[in-house]
């Protein structure tokens, strides 16, 4: 029995995420399809993380178990060439029998895509959230700083989500401008529900307020979801990498 | 009576061209329905171009003779309030009475977008050519060269084409890489129909057979379609600038 980790990146906009579920296309669902077609075997597949209906990944990571002796790299060629064109696999490496590709996660990096100018971008509707009026990139990355460090999340989780323990590390946030195009980059230990697209949601609404930039913490401290911002759209979020520790897996 | 030069840009995945047609959503149908939702009349539209399902336009512009007194700032602002994500208006300025969005043009310049990398791109699926197998850029630039200039192009006309003059001429041609990105650019006085994809799929074919560059004119002399090589997908084509002599309407 090999166990197989697949390194894919998938366009989300036609997607309900990636956990499988009833009555709607999934990222799961589609990579389980495929790769019955080339295994003629339906397997289990164990995905890296949850990602929410119309969210993107520039790098998802899911591993496999299988009686299947087809060579990785064949693997990759002959899963791109039945997977629809909105999900590609990048790599496919054998890895240890224990080996687990949600719980051998060491930290997860998010990016979230703003195209910031008066007038949208039609290349951009499903992959970027519009936000008119130039946003002040230096005050945003120092507000993104404030979320550096140890805390109970509690106040940038969605009232539906399940999570007991609210405590998260975030090791790196920040924000950035290529163009028009604004960057959120948030990398930590886990996420809760929503938690990245809560957090851009209350950057942008300190911005829009003029808020210090203290107040960040007052929210976090707060532990009350009311205190945040709104849920940023979907479109603009993706898990941008998954880190496994020393290994790398791309 | 106002003549309003508009310029927009589009993503033609949704869409069945420019030109308005029965039993197909088309760009001047979607433009009309939003003009009117904003003036209240159902107003004539003049396109500089024909384009084909699934073409983009980075900058598109059509003029429309009216009677409204709208402002010109307040237009750009209402219409893009009530168009769908995948049009954009990013100008609106009054033009002289006889200007006609196709006549005054004096040339136009496509570019082509291919993603060469051998795993496809999510996130281009709409937007690129896919071609795996490294393009050598350079040899592609120096057939795009022989294209340069006044000749009859009817080797590169689709058999459908109405067009009796297929004289055309060529100001510039070159192929360019940007990372994973290979970009093809032609500016020209006109284009015939299917014209620039044909250009492509020529490109490509000859890169494939590692024919020489003198392959092209051999072409071009010959008159004959069955000479050139496949229309390549419309997903990758963008018309990018149209010029209108001195006058700049950006």
């Amino acid at each position: 029995m090999r166990n197989l980790l697949f390194n894919i990146s998938y366009n989300g906009t036609n997607y309900h995420g990636y956990q499988v579920q009833e009555n709607a296309i999934t990222v799961a669902e589609t990579l389980q399809d495929g790769i019955e077609k080339v295994i003629k075997v339906r397997e289990n597949i164990v995905g890296c993380s949850r990602t929410d209906s119309k969210v993107h990944a520039n790098n998802y990571y899911f591993n496999m178990k299988t009686e299947c002796s087809i060579p990785e790299e064949k693997f990759v060629i002959a899963l791109n060439s039945v997977l629809p064109e909105d999900i590609c696999v990048k790599s496919c490496v054998e890895v240890s029998d224990d080996f687990h590709s949600r719980y051998n996660c060491v930290s997860k990096e998010y990016i979230y895509k703003i195209w910031n100018n008066d007038i949208k971008n039609p290349f951009l509707k499903d992959l970027a959230l519009h936000y008119k009026g130039k946003l002040n990139v230096d005050y945003m990355n120092e507000c993104a700083k404030e979320f550096i460090g140890t805390y109970d999340f509690k106040a940038f989780c969605a009232t539906g989500g399940k999570e007991m323990d609210t405590t998260r590390t975030i090791y790196d946030c920040s924000v950035s401008r290529d163009g028009d195009l604004v960057i959120f980059r948030v990398r930590g230990d886990g996420f809760l529900y929503n938690m990245v697209r809560i957090m851009v949601g209350t950057l942008i609404e300190l911005h829009e307020k003029k808020l210090d930039k203290s107040v960040v913490k007052k929210i976090i401290y707060s532990k009350d979801r009311k205190n945040a911002g709104k849920t940023a759209k979907p479109q603009g979020l993706y898990l941008n990498q998954v880190f496994y520790g020393d290994e790398n897996y791309d």
